[in-house]
């Protein structure tokens, strides 16, 4: 009784090769990798052709709609690899009440409440695969509870360090997954440096954004899904909340393999990565027109989740902004969290902070003229927002006293 | 740009009548209902030839996959008062770690992050259709989130009471959802009697479980999405966390639609109702023979959601279970909490603490012969995990000190 047949039929698998996404430089497939020799990421090739002779877009509309329906453009060769806790397609959710024709992608309905399931799912896998008996990461919380969740499934040992201000819930998620949670007196880069040093001296496995190939596979399901659910005509625009990147590139990536296999045509959104004002490193470095974005100091937002002061994949980010006739923009933590109180109390939906920041760029853009009332526009909400501090607003009743109906 | 047909696609619906569930007694259709006369449950009745004739299983699976497929089988008449924020099918994921062949039907996927959605939606859907303005109820918490989210989208005002020890995340993210939300001195049904009052003082509609006919309409989706996941073969058992059980006698009211309509066979799943030690009104009377439950004075258990001392639809789930050939359970808070932990350390998983209690009582059934290891249960996990409280088990670690690895 299987009844997800993507998790159980063996499907043929194209990957051909490994590149480095600075130099072009090949690498292997099937074997365990970090970054590349110039310590820049690795990007998952595939016979596309193959592909093209062996999926067609009809096919994919009849499998269940989880992200394993698209297999053929996955890097796991062998079934008894993958792991799953349910990677239902998200649903895409119209804001009646803003001006424009917006929808928010709700990735928070994923496994662990956040789109980092979509990475964290493939690279545990790939993990599983080659092999891999402990992995280690760094995380602003969200990234290290899908983390978990996965390893623990795989029957993988999971060290992860988080800054000492995370979010309890994300901590907490995280130990009672079964991994070794250790709060670090410092930034996510900091703690990235812990597991870089870690991975020599106890073994562990890498799991950082873009340090391994294949979370960048998970997070491109995103632009595959998407441009499915838009019967195949990519929205006008994109909003994304942006940290580590890793989702807008992998976007970025799924657009062109789509085109290559005549699933889409040359026509993309624009990306707008969003940041936090008080950490915009990104944005930065599209205003000023460098490649590379320096490290933010002093970095500051109540959004954790883009709270990185400095990206692996920064030009990969900037590059395909660009590209895109995009921009990287940034707003307040006043503005965002205003934006995801409207979301949730005149629309009905609880956004993540960071989700919030995609709506507050969006009604910038809108006001500025970037964006055009009549465009399709789609705005990513990275995580539930049951994960993040809400306002107390009740009030109190004893129900032996009677009861003041005027007042209620 | 309609990404979801099922929002926007006419239908014919076939909704012929209601009737009480207790004396058979037929009330009309497309207008406003509570309780019978008799205060007992009104159920929907579909013109199920018509039905029959209009849907086919394989029109289901060409559908997309959310709750709004069923559309012939539910009572909204006119699309345009569909209200939704993306009620995609749940996913089914194995626990591997624990014997025997179980599920968890995920419920804490859907929107506000629990099952109470598939009711919620389809009561302030026909709300809406049938011009109400106000709504009111009694919650323990999902509910009222889930009603205030659908009521802010459908622009209905909703006045929500819950006891004042309800979660704090709740209360707040009914709050964020635009309701007016109270903290009542009491336990559900006496904030239940509030709304009762003030159903005449206010001119509130009463959303109470089971006193409008709709939300079993709902919750049954949880039975069809069931079978459609499973092949159109039923599990052997389903276990569900059961306090006012308008989902189990949901599902059990869509098994007999499906075999009226050529989809399954007799056979049914042994019903397991699953409460705490500390409130078990149903398992009391399923012991004592008793057709009806007294309230249960001094309700205790960490499992809020299931603290329901005394429930509209009591004969209703107790015949379902009987007809079954299941039985009402009653675990301990010990044994319910350790589950949850359990199967988020070993599988990856988070259930809330009523999904703990179904594994727990899944355990129990397990060891006393009561369900066999060979065959296929299913366990209902209500809501995400992330609603409540997880225990800290994270380490510190100062960037500034030399990392001792033979620690960590």
């Amino acid at each position: 009784m299987p009844h997800d047949e993507n998790l159980t039929a063996d499907r043929p698998t194209f990957v051909s090769h490994l590149e480095c996404a600075m130099t072009g430089e090949r690498y292997e497939a099937d074997r365990l990798h970090g970054l590349s020799r110039v310590g820049r990421p690795l990007l998952v090739r595939y016979d596309l052709a193959g592909v093209r002779g062996a999926l067609a877009r009809e096919t994919l509309a009849a499998r269940p709609a989880d992200l394993w329906k698209y297999r053929e453009l996955l890097p796991v060769r062998h079934t008894r690899n993958i792991v799953s806790l349910g990677e239902s397609a998200t649903p895409i959710v119209p804001l009646d009440k803003e001006p424009g024709n917006v929808w928010v992608k709700d990735e928070g309905r994923l496994p662990t409440g956040s789109f980092k399931a979509r990475g964290l799912v493939m690279a545990i896998a790939m993990a599983k695969e080659l092999g891999v008996t402990t992995i280690a990461m760094p995380t602003n919380g969200n990234a290290g509870a899908a983390a978990a969740a996965y390893a623990a499934r795989a029957g993988i040992e999971a060290v992860i360090f988080c800054p000492d201000d995370t979010p309890e819930i994300n901590v907490r998620e995280i130990a009672a997954q079964g991994a070794r949670v250790y709060r670090v007196n410092g930034l996510i880069d900091d703690c990235g440096k812990i597991v870089g040093a870690g991975k020599e001296a106890r073994g562990w496995f890498d799991l950082s954004t873009l340090k391994e190939p294949y979370r960048i596979e998970g997070k491109k399901t995103m632009g595959l899904e998407l441009a499915e659910q838009f019967g195949w005509e990519l929205p006008d625009a994109i909003f994304y909340p942006t940290g580590g990147g890793t989702g807008l590139i992998g976007m970025w990536k799924a657009f062109d393999e789509m085109e290559a296999l005549g699933w889409i045509g040359s026509r993309r959104p624009r990306m707008y990565a969003v940041q936090a004002e008080g950490c915009a490193p990104i944005v930065r470095a599209f205003e000023t027109g460098e490649r590379h974005a320096t490290r933010w100091e002093g970095a500051h937002t109540v959004a954790a989740g883009i709270r990185v002061p400095q990206a692996v994949g920064d030009f990969l980010i900037l590059d395909a902004v660009r590209a895109s006739g995009g921009k990287a923009l940034a707003v307040s933590d006043a503005a965002l969290i205003a934006a995801a109180d409207d979301s949730a109390r005149r629309d009905g939906l609880l956004l993540c902070p960071e989700g919030g920041a995609t709506l507050a760029a969006y009604r910038d853009a809108l006001a500025t003229g970037l964006v055009d009332a009549e465009e399709k526009v789609v705005l990513f909400n990275c995580a539930t927002g049951l994960k993040y501090p809400l306002a107390d607003a009740s009030r109190w009743l004893d129900r032996h006293a009677p009861v003041d109906w005027a007042e209620l």
